[in-house]
């Protein structure tokens, strides 16, 4: 994604506590204080301009959403947004997703959606993608027994690492589209590269997979 | 695949004893007598002309390989090929693959390969894909501990019923191409059936599973 730099981004990210969370780390194992009810709550790694998270939860008012974005000057948009909609079931924080482990307990959350990843294509940044077993790891650690992560990509080489990462790890694939637009899928809720990379003709692939409640 | 009626088929598989075996039952527990050797034996279900297995045999003089399929009026092809290029280590079974329980024991077999296989579409014909469970638990009990599958197919739906089919197995995906044409993966051998399709543009997907070691 091109950066704009905003210079503003971080002030006005500050000026809307309600909607971007400050504090995450003082939620840590009672994240339902922050929607003030016990609707589950659902992450998506990497918001983007959030066009994908606010979608979601005007659709599903019954489940609390939480976008992660690093980047200011994106996150900014998907802020906008929310001001504009003022949805009550979605909170945005403006941290790196290695912070995640600080931030969210055992139980926490319920379901991850990782949409349009950074690939990191090459072999040594293995370790960056999303669905390396490390992440694969923490967010096992934050989610409930039997969790699931919802991923989608236009990336061949990334969505072929991920199915053998995830079935290293032993989660189980519950879904899986080869080409997710000409599918029978229905709610299907698009990102700003969705958008962009479906109108090229370009295969967009989908999966679901479940964590194994362990004994 | 358009069958001929070819009313001398059988009698010509049965001139060649050497190549199909007539009597496999009597060799269950104990394939490697028909081979001579102690080489790990791989099959085909579903061989059909044999292009596949029959450039398998020759690529790989150290593997045993027996090319299964029921139709008499395809299997011939590959018998001609056999009977052509010689091959000590092929051998070829006209049965029906529901018949395999009662031709390999446990142990006997190291790898199954699956190509382009029927897709079946219609939920109601999902029994008889041959990669449901009850055909995943029938290679099981015929082969080696951590012994593979390997699949191909230009299916895509297919090749999505499957690899939830694994999973849900509890496979190992050790390998997955999505467009195995355009991927890095050397040594392919196609069939028939993959040289009609990948040369109309159609994408080819490819994938290995392993079986756990059980406790």
């Amino acid at each position: 994604m091109r950066l704009r730099h905003k210079p503003w981004a971080k002030e006005k990210l500050m000026q809307y506590p309600q909607y971007v969370i400050q504090n995450p780390e003082d939620y840590k194992g009672e994240w339902t204080k922050a929607f003030s009810n016990e609707n589950p709550i659902h992450i998506e790694v990497g918001t983007g301009k959030g066009k994908f998270i606010v979608g979601m939860a005007k659709a599903n008012p019954n489940v609390n959403y939480i976008g992660i974005e690093m980047q200011d000057s994106v996150i900014i948009s998907a802020l906008d947004q929310l001001i504009e909609a003022e949805l009550p079931n979605l909170k945005l924080l403006n941290i790196d997703g290695s912070n995640l482990r600080n931030i969210f307990a055992k139980d926490d959350i319920e379901r991850v959606y990782l949409n349009f990843s950074d690939p990191w294509p090459k072999n040594r940044h293995e370790k960056r993608r999303l669905t390396y077993k490390t992440f694969l790891k923490l967010y096992e650690d934050m989610m409930e027994d039997g969790g699931e992560i919802h991923f989608k990509t236009d990336n061949q080489g990334l969505f072929e690492y991920s199915l053998r990462s995830f079935s290293e790890y032993g989660l189980l694939l519950k879904f899986v589209s080869l080409d997710l637009h000409n599918s029978e899928f229905e709610g299907n809720i698009m990102t700003e590269y969705e958008e962009k990379f479906s109108s090229r003709g370009q295969r967009i692939y989908r999966c679901e997979v479940k964590y194994q409640i362990r004994g």
